[in-house]
């Protein structure tokens, strides 16, 4: 197994803790599991108490040993309980004011907490952690770039899978299948609560259009109404887009992509709104670059969408566009930045996007085209290399 | 697609509305993905108000039309945004003590309802959901008799996957190819916070003995720190334990069970171990009925494992045993009732979980037993159905 490298670690620390002086909380509790990872480098049972200057401190209720082993952290402590925290640190500075992951923490943990410690203030720092993991580090992107080639092979491996007359479910049930065997962690992590997440949809023609109550453009109707989402018992069908969107975890990094293909020939419209989305994309790799404002990114996107008489279909349909025609990807699927219209914030050496320009077109489905991309010096560089016309499917 | 019946989402809202009466709240919002479907039928961004007494109010802000078609709820109000449903609810009873999930509602999401009806209290009503969703009904126990169907197919066709020198990896894959193929809806959902949860594994010899936080007696290495459960890179070997555990949600509805494979043969203490699960399994089923308390089969469980000399290696080792050696299952996978130390609470007709006595002995693997179990008038009724030996690989 491959652990994080300690320098990888302490970078992390410190530039949380910068942001920590800077906002005034005197330390933080990381309790999340992907933030544990990223903070400490193994997911235990455990506390991470990180003040705002000097080391943290590890405590781990299960499995210490397993903690000891993954995390290059210096101060690990066995717990046996939850509450053996307390006479731990009450021994520390700052507790005045203890940084939490409320936006994600459910609301009995911080009861628990503000029950510990009484006299702390429980203050928010979800924003400065979302801010020092947009960033991405050289030992992050060569994560990121292991896990696009699995992507790739994905895409490319889907070709030989499509045929007219078995089911969309039938389709990702062996591409997931590849996925797995190739070193996808099992789950695609999303932050956002209540956001429930599969990593692969295969949805043939109207499947593509159908809503859902997730802010996204496409995202297919599901098997049942308890998982709303994702590839349906439907058939493949000739001369209908077929869109494929699938997501990679290579030790916890995350990479997202979408292509589509079709078995015979697509409508002159789609094959048109197909190009557009290759021209959109075009452009953004011309003019995406640090400063660059990521709502330009958006503007611009929908701008030559608009210009090419596309504007009803971009990233959804008229009162259900998705509010981003990109996100940010690392451990979660979710991350910064948004490629939005308020996210107003430049682009940065070392951030890493997914990019979908996509076309929904009500009852036809949608053609659809996502790629990954790194920040650089002089521009982005794309992480993702598979074939990216419209595919075309042979029947044999 | 199935949708729920009227009738059901009326007795699980009457059955809420008892618990709100009885613990003086005066009405409810409900958030969550998993209790939205439960007692409205969709998974909308939504809220779902429901009075201690009266019809509930359904806001919905996004998909309106399928949770028109997929809810059967008589109001069903169309929302802009969130802040909507501040005028809405102003004009309702029972905003002075509210109840919200509060062991998953995360604390952003608190603070904000708190902004928004600043004269409200707001109280954990967690475990009134929780008492409600432990009582399945006849529609809910067919569900997961279809879930169980698909399982013990997957458990059927392991046996012609499983050869030796090929990962754990590489066999599981080929378990979720199908598994998804014939209806799983794509993940498996754990209530509890910072409970990754995959439906999978398959784990030979000491992977099977591997601990991790979680509080389960078998879970596995996993492929990376980043995510540190599940099956592994390791090689399926011969004359090891290879266990596999797995779970299928159909329209929502779990079913988890596991069973034991060998290629060749096993030592004879592993041999034993697996006789006394049976026998285990055995002896709860002859005494499981209503108003025998949940806690009594864990001591019994336990006992019989003593009296064979095995205790160090119940659902767990020594130092790590499990709390539980059985959990509901619904909707969730960590649903009630606990087949656990403290849980005292008897059996119920209706209740519905999943039964594990399993062995763990460091350094070699687990030999791992799980079925599903209903309760029903004078006993309990097992729902899986798959060959239930250590089943014996041949090599061809």
């Amino acid at each position: 197994m491959e652990l994080t490298p300690k320098e990888e670690i302490e970078k992390r620390i410190e530039h949380l803790q910068s942001h920590l002086i800077k906002e005034q909380v005197n330390s933080c509790l990381i309790l999340q599991n992907v933030d544990l990872f990223y903070f400490s480098g193994t997911i235990q049972r455990s506390f991470l108490f990180i003040p705002s200057e000097g080391d943290p401190l590890f405590l781990v209720q299960k499995d210490f040993d397993r903690a000891s082993e993954e995390s290059p952290l210096k101060n690990i402590i066995a717990i046996e309980r939850p509450k053996a925290i307390i006479p731990i640190l009450k021994k520390q500075e700052g507790l005045k004011r203890i940084g939490l992951e409320c936006d994600i923490l459910p609301v009995n943990q911080l009861r628990q907490l503000e029950k510990m410690f009484p006299y702390s203030e429980f203050v928010d720092i979800s924003k400065a952690i979302k801010q020092v993991r947009m960033m991405k580090s050289p030992y992050e992107i060569n994560q990121l770039k292991k896990s696009a080639q699995i992507l790739d092979e994905v895409f490319g491996f889907a070709k030989g899978v499509l045929k007219p007359d078995i089911t969309e479910i039938e389709v990702e049930s062996h591409l997931i299948e590849l996925g797995r065997r190739r070193g996808h962690q099992g789950l695609t992590r999303m932050r956002a609560w209540n956001q429930d997440m599969v990593n692969a949809s295969v949805l043939s023609g109207n499947s593509g259009s159908v809503l859902t109550h997730l802010d996204v453009s496409v995202i297919g109707p599901g098997i049942s109404p308890a998982y709303p989402q994702g590839s349906s018992f439907n058939l493949i069908e000739r001369d209908v887009p077929i869109q494929i969107d699938f997501s990679i975890a290579y030790n916890g990094y995350i990479t997202d992509a979408a292509r589509t293909y079709v078995i015979g020939t697509l409508p002159q419209k789609l094959m048109e709104a197909y190009d557009v989305a290759l021209e959109i994309r075009h452009e953004i790799e011309k003019i995406a670059k640090p400063g660059v404002a990521c709502s330009h990114l958006y503007h611009h996107s929908s701008q030559i969408a608009k210009k090419r008489g596309l504007e009803d279909y971009f990233i959804g349909t008229k009162k259900n566009q998705a509010s981003f025609v990109g996100h940010g990807i690392g451990l979660e699927i979710d991350e910064l930045p948004l490629i939005a219209k308020g996210f107003t914030h430049p682009l940065e050496i070392g951030m890493v996007f997914a990019f979908e320009p996509k076309f929904i077109f009500p009852g036809i489905g949608a053609v659809a085209l996502e790629d990954d991309y790194v920040v650089t010096e002089n521009g982005v560089e794309k992480l993702t290399h598979a074939e990216d016309n419209i595919i075309v499917i042979g029947e044999s």
